[in-house]
């Protein structure tokens, strides 16, 4: 499908080391780049300081359980207030933003895919806009379903021109101490997947879980980009083809 | 089901004659009650000078059509910053509510079973909150699904043991000059319902949808209540099945 599917990490819309503390310079930034693309696209934020901050609060993890109803709630509230203020700041720019819980198109962690479809024929007057958040698992237990595992649930029904993973460093790093920036990794030829070292390229920290979702949606044949969201021009010429940062090539 | 289904009028939780003016001491007030009710609860909330501000400005109606995009995200957003508002006062009061968009649970208006009964067992956890909204309807076509027509879909799934609409008059009043309040209508008897003289009651104004969608609930076998949400108390007893207001008796 013709459509830019970006993920926007917590680490760039929220200041990770402070508790509820949106990015709000970043996050208008990115909004005035986004609204400027001339393509059908779909927006998946993730929590920082926001969901993130209060799932580690409330010990709540992306195993299904019996997790406190009131961290559910207070977990899934500031998801939404920091959508919130992602979709004020894309309004403010001009782009038409719609926010959508993720379940309103998974159950539990397994995708819809009638209403993933819907979604990408939403994005053809409206920007779909979605997140990581505390879904029900059946029961009473709930679980965490993070922004990166919605790229994967998204990409695998939808099958996007472009798949972008916006975060705060410029891309893979060959090695921590050169910081060098891997321009392509091609996964199908590494063999097996070792995610702290794949072709000599060095990942680690916040960055596997990205990664890992990266090689999953590479396997399933799509190039996934990542990119410094700092930098939001480049999320644009990402969506253009033009990547400065790292491509994860698809195989199969 | 075991479940009270409550629909806060957006009479009620805003200022209808100020735009954007969220009426917060409403809100707290039926936050309080609410969180004490010691059965399982779901909230359907009006938009007031919110969404139904946005959507009289942008021109928009129950009736599927290209509307402007810019109209759809604004309108939904306000939905949203609504939401949060009454969210965050029911956190407040030590509740657990867990906002829904309504297109989690519907398809256009058409209801998701399966959807809806996965809100009846979260609502043994948590309080699923949702709110009348624009939703897509296909093609480039959205409509506004009123949280009056939400009341229908999710009762006639769930059948639930109290159906509360708190709107800010006390009941159907038998005739505007007196405001005496009817206390209990049975449209069976009527025969034909015509709502502008129901059973010799002054059902005028925008009473007149609350009291259609009523009759609908009501002919599918549940007794309804109207009572008046800005003495909140009436909602946990009419909860409890003490109405002081108007009930409207099932008929089949």
């Amino acid at each position: 499908m013709k459509l830019a599917l970006v993920k926007l990490g917590g680490s760039v819309i929220t200041f990770k080391d402070r508790p509820l503390a949106a990015n709000t310079g970043a996050i208008d930034d990115i909004s005035r780049v986004l609204a400027g693309l001339d393509m059908p696209l779909m927006v998946v934020h993730g929590g920082g300081s926001f969901g993130h901050h209060w799932s580690v609060q409330y010990d709540m993890h992306t195993r299904p359980a019996a997790y406190d109803p009131h961290g559910v709630a207070v977990v899934h509230e500031s998801m939404l207030a920091l959508n919130e203020i992602i979709v004020n700041s894309m309004i403010k720019a001009g782009a038409n933003p719609y926010a959508i819980v993720p379940s309103a198109f998974t159950n539990g962690h397994d995708a819809v895919p009638a209403k993933i479809k819907q979604l990408y024929e939403m994005s053809k007057t409206v920007v779909p806009m979605t997140f990581g958040d505390v879904v029900y698992m059946g029961g009473r237990k709930y679980s965490i379903l993070s922004g990166d595992s919605l790229m994967s649930i998204i990409a695998k029904v939808l099958r996007p021109s472009r798949v972008i993973f916006a975060t705060n460093v410029d891309g893979i790093y060959r090695d921590m101490a050169s910081k060098e920036v891997v321009k392509e990794l091609r996964p199908g030829r590494a063999g097996a997947v070792e995610f702290s070292k794949v072709n000599g390229a060095d990942v680690t920290g916040g960055m596997q879980r990205k990664v890992r979702e990266a090689f999953k949606i590479a396997s399933m044949g799509m190039d996934v980009v990542l990119v410094n969201g700092l930098h939001p021009e480049r999320i644009a010429e990402a969506a253009r083809g033009r990547v400065d940062g790292t491509v994860v090539r698809r195989y199969k």
